[in-house]
This record gives C-alpha cells, structure tokens and sequence, in this order.
C-alpha cells in the first residue's frame, strides 16, 4: 500500500520508541527529522503556563527553519520551573548533538501530565535508541503516530497529495488530542511535513489560517492546554516552481493543508475522551463575529448541553437558553434551532418533532447541531462531542 | 420542636399539593400567602431566554408590593412564546380571584423542562386545592421545601431569627437548584420570608447585596437558567421599630439575611447533581476584581478540574494551567496552589506532597482550593462541587 503517513513526502525520516517515560510501558517518544533544513512554522497554545518545550520551541522556530523535531508523552514538563527549562534545553542539545545540527533546528514538543520533571536519564536513553531507528517507510510513520498518543483511543493521520505544475506535492499529518482541548488557540499536537517549496512567510500565514479554520473550532472541555502546539516542516524537495508570492498556486496549497488539518480536527472530535459522536455545531445569522463565537461558546461549555448529546436527547431547551445566557444578540422572533436534521425550535416558538426519531438520528456518530439568531450575517462552527460517564472515569483517574 | 420554616415569621401561609405536572406524582405547586400585603423584593436571572413567569413576575414586584408567590415545579414555562405568557397571566389571576386580592399582588415562578406548554387545567385545579390548604404549620412550610424540588435529593432550608430593640425578627428561606447552575445572576428558586418591618428600597438593596455575596458565587455547570429568581417578602408585623435608614439595625437584618442566602447557596453546592464533595474556591492576590473572577470562572468551568475533583485526585496541573488560559493577570514567580488545606504549588515550583495523605482529604464532603496569583489585593470565591458520572447520567435523560 502507498505510504500515506508523514513519511511519505520527500525528505524526511521518522523514529518511534518505547523511552520509559508512560508507566503503562507504551511507546512515548518519536522523532521527525529531515534530510536537509527545511522551512518551518508553528502555532503554539496562548495559556500563560505554557511548558517549557513550547517557550523554547516558540523561540526557536522563529528564524522560520528546522531539522528536527522532538516528541514524548506521558509529561507535560508544563508548570515545572526552571529545572523544566534546562531540561527542555538539554533535549534540543542531546538531539542536535547526536545528528550533527544546530541546536536552534530542533524543536521539542511534549505532552502529558502536568508537574512532574522529565526523566531525563531516559529521554536521552530515548533519544539515541530513535535516532538509530530513523526510518522513511510508512511503518514507522505509523508508529509516529500512535508513539504521541495519551488517552487517543486511535492515532490521528491525514494526507493529501495535490499537483502544482504538472508535478507532485505531498502534505501529511499526524495528531495527538482527546482531552483537555478548548478553542481560542492550537489545541493539540499536530506534526505536519510537505516536500512543498514555499517561501517561510507564505508557509506560516498558510499554516496560521489552516489552523484558525481547524484545530481552533474544536472544543472538548474547555480547557486550553499547555503544550498545544502545531509544527509544519516543508522539505521543499518537491520538484515544482518554488511558491514566492500569492496566487493560485499557494492556493492549491492553502486548500491541501487547510483539507489535512480540517481532517485531523475532526478526528480529534470524534475521538474525544470518552465520546459517542462527534457533533457539528453551527450559528448562523450573528450580528458580528464576536456574536457567534459567543453563542458557540455557550452551547459548548454546557455540561447540560454536552450530556444530552451524549443521551441522544433532544432537549432543544438547554441549547435555546444557553443563546439567551451567551451574551450574543439575537432576535427571539426569528431564533430557531435544528438538531440532526430536523427543526425542534422556529422564530421562538416550539416545533413538534417525533422524539423517537429524532433520538434515532442523535445516536449517529457524527450530526449537527445549527442555531439561527436572526441578527445579521455572520456565522461560524465549533467541533465538539458529547461529555460520557466515560469522560468522568477517564479524567476522574488520569493522575493516580 | 419550633418551627424553622418560611411559615415561621408572623403573617404566612403556606400549602404545597400533587397538581400532576410532574409525572412522577410527586408534590410540585406550592402557594406562599401573606395576611397583609408585604413589601416585596427579587432578583431575576439574566437569561434572555427567561420564562415567562420571570417576565411577569419582574414586571408585578416593581410595585414594591406582593400578597402571593406560586410556585410550580416539573415545566419552566420557558420559551413558550405568547401562549407561555397567557398561561402566566391566568395563574395569577386564578389565585388572585380565590384569595381575593388584585393580580398585580401575585408572583409567578416555575421550574422544569424547557419548551413545553403548562398543563393549564391541573395547573388551575392544583391552585384551587392548595389554597385550600394553606397552612401556619411547621409542617406545611416544609412541605413547600419539598414541592419546589425537581433533581434535588433533599429540601434546603434556613432560618434565622435576630433582635431589633429587644424583639424578635425572623427570616427563613427555602431553595430548589442542583443543576443549571451558573453564576453572574440568582441561580436558582429561592423564596424568603421575613416579618421585619423595613422600607422597600432598603429591602431591595439588602436582597441584592446577599444575593451577589452567596447565589451569585454558586456554580455548578456553566449554564444559566431561564427561570431563576430569589424573592422575598418581609411582612412587617414584628414588633420593632421599622428600618427606615441605614444604621445598625438595617445591618443586623442584611447579617442575618446573608447568612441565610449563604446557608441556602452552600446547601445547593453540596446537592449539585450527583455530586459527591462540596468545594469552595478562593482566588487572593488578583490585580482586579475582574481578574479574581476569570480566574475563579476558568476553574470552575473546566470539565478535567471538576472530574478531578469527583476523583479525589490532587491533580494541581489542571487548575494551575486554567489560571494560565483564564485570561486573569499573575506573577508566576508567586504563582501558588493550595488544596484541601495542602500546598502543591508554592511561588511558580511543585511542592511535594504526600498524594495519599492529600486524596484522604479531598474525600471527604467539604474542602477548598486556594490559589494565589500574586498580582494585587483583590479576591473572590464560589461554591462549586464535583462532576461525577452520576451527573451525566442524571443529565443524559432528564427530558426523555
């Protein structure tokens, strides 16, 4: 089978190992590195305890290039000083020592739990086990992927392969990110490697507006993480005309990565912690952008609204009055709401709808949700899923 | 025993009877009727979306003056449109006509599903067999206690008498609310009796103020109720010399006044649906009030530090990184985390802890976390409790 994982476009090799670092023994720690330097940009989480890695990767990808990017699970090294930054520090060097490059090409990105100091006698151990191992195929581009995984019940993966002149471009991708997801930034690990040849400013505006239409619509438990982050290597070994300005060739592009993070959010989405479906919210007919996000926000920060998803329960009520909590303006005569298809609320009367039916309906995997505020013109879309007793046990027990 | 009941202050009668709006079977319209007319008070949710019992009711008590608050539970009259406002209107009038007292001198409140028409004829019926039935009696008054529940696992109720110039005063109160909790407004069905004889706009003023410092800190999942209210009526037939100033007797009544909104709002935290543990929050050290109160919001509304909480888990990252995306300004060389009585997280470092020892403490029903974010002199509090998997099974089929 064609190799479908971040392996597959040119010029770059990838490592998974088993460090030591998650009790459970699983794999923890992977490695992307690329053949030569490559144009690099990133998204990083806005919490202010942002981790150690994401201060110095933050840092590091500002001169818009990188070889090697460091990855583990299992710790955060997020709210753990300045012993967190040294050991951040000593990452990039151990790497960059063991292939032959600069310490500012590598950026590290960790995720886990919060607190706890790295044990670094078994990163660096990691560390040199997965340069040995650095591979092109697409096995160890898929244990890339499930190498990043904490409580995902799968790996997370996307390609999209697009022609630019006649020639081929690879775009792939991978993500980790079950909980502790909100929106209003990146709000996971996202890896992406391209073979495309762009220009370094062109690559990270592509990548900020991927992100802003993607991974910053998903909300799971509105909890903005530490360690957020989403790297883009562009190889550019891609045989096509370099892309130096606008037009329709960085569209071409802008359409792949936007499709690859769209794909990887949603997955995201329906692999929430604990999750049974994976739900579209929509508003539409906002006075002002700001109006929407409001009124998302309220619906998806619900406990009550998110539990009802989850009990394929079509109590429209709680969705329709966390409108009227949201700060957003609407028009309570034109205010309607339809779940999975079928309208229970119009111009702010009651609809009559076969309950039966439409609970049928809410216990697909994947449905939407779309509020009309009759105010104006915007609209907007959140990913999100419903909140399980799963959800509770699984969140109730991460620490101990 | 002494009656420490809403019927306890002199001038009430109360009745509460099965009018078969719930389906259960259960109590649920309950009257509260004054000799005289009261001076009366109340604080209305701020949901748009409000019922139509807030509207009518919020337009009835501007008068000052109440004789009568109905009280229904089992359906919110909430977003029913025009028909929803007619029922509202013909309940007053029902009991206004049977006690013989103008329309205009009754309150209307309800509390239940959203969305769905009053069953008007048990409604009326109910009406008619609890005015029957009003009572002075210890027992009816906690009958009341019991008919203005709906997910709630046990009546709330508080009393507390005082002296004015050698006479007894009396305030009790009664409260419903273990889900669709938010602050920033009244956060539930609260009703207040009093037989202080005080001037309107100073019962105004004094509600108001108890209500912010004890309903308003509660919150329990983020969503805001149509149909929430606290109302009070203060009948004026103790003996004392009426408040007509502020002074030391409008102080001893606001005292007494907040203990009992404080007891009432702490009651509804530690009855929050399926919840197991009571937690009080406490932000210190914030730049503003504003800061205190998004701190206190991040946390609070956070899914992973509530299930933690279910866990008994001192999982100190989670609040720590909500502190982080909350938006609130802080020093993290001060940044500081306590919980249940334990420092976790002391001036930007962790701090070691014994976690058994700590989770021994977090098991039990009431406790609290501190966090302090060493930026300013202001601080704030809310009462919050945990999210369990009872709490989602609760709300997965509240409707169906």
């Amino acid at each position: 089978m064609a190799n479908r994982t971040i392996t597959s476009p040119l010029g770059f090799r990838v490592s998974a190992v088993k460090a030591g670092i998650k009790s459970s023994g699983k794999s923890d720690l992977g490695l992307i590195v690329s053949d030569k330097a490559c144009r690099a940009a990133a998204v990083f989480t806005t919490n202010k305890t942002a981790s150690a890695s994401v201060v110095l990767s933050r840092d590091h990808v500002k001169s818009g290039v990188a070889r090697a990017i460091y990855v583990s699970s299992g710790n955060a090294n997020a709210c753990t000083g300045k012993r967190g930054t040294r050991d951040a520090h000593s990452i990039c060097r151990h790497v960059a020592t063991a292939l032959g490059i600069d310490e500012r090409e590598v950026l590290v990105t960790t995720t886990g739990i919060i607190g706890e100091y790295l044990p670094m006698d078994k990163v660096r151990n990691g560390i040199t086990q997965a340069i040995s191992g650095l591979s092109r195929s697409a096995a160890a581009g898929q244990a890339f992927g499930r190498a990043i995984m904490t409580t995902d019940t799968r790996p997370k993966t996307a390609y999209e392969p697009f022609r630019l002149g006649g020639k081929w471009v690879k775009v792939a991708g991978a993500t980790k990110g079950a909980g502790m997801i909100a929106p209003n930034m990146a709000t996971m690990l996202g890896y992406i490697t391209t073979d495309v040849n762009i220009a370094t400013s062109l690559l990270r505006r592509t990548l900020r507006e991927a992100v802003d239409h993607s991974f910053n619509k998903l909300t799971i438990d509105n909890h903005e993480s530490t360690n957020d982050c989403v790297i883009i290597l562009a190889s550019g070994l891609a045989d096509h005309k370099p892309i130096k300005k606008p037009g329709s060739e960085l569209k071409k592009f802008s359409r792949a990565l936007l499709n690859i993070c769209d794909s990887l959010a949603r997955q995201i989405a329906a692999d929430g912690e604990g999750a049974r479906c994976a739900v579209t919210l929509k508003v539409t007919g906002a006075a002002s952008a700001l109006d929407a996000d409001q009124a998302l926000r309220a619906i998806s920060d619900s406990f009550l609204v998110r539990t009802a998803f989850h009990g394929a329960d079509p109590n429209w009520g709680r969705i329709v009055s966390a409108i009227g909590f949201s700060g957003a303006r609407f028009d309570e005569t034109k205010l309607s709401c339809k779940i999975a298809g079928r309208s229970v609320y119009r111009n702010g009367r009651p609809v009559r709808f076969d309950p039966k039916e439409l609970t049928r309906r809410m216990r697909g995997k994947y449905w939407e949700v779309e509020v009309a505020l009759g105010a104006g013109k915007y609209e907007d879309f959140r990913y999100t899923c419903d909140i399980s007793s799963e959800y509770v046990k699984i969140n109730a027990d991460y620490h101990t």
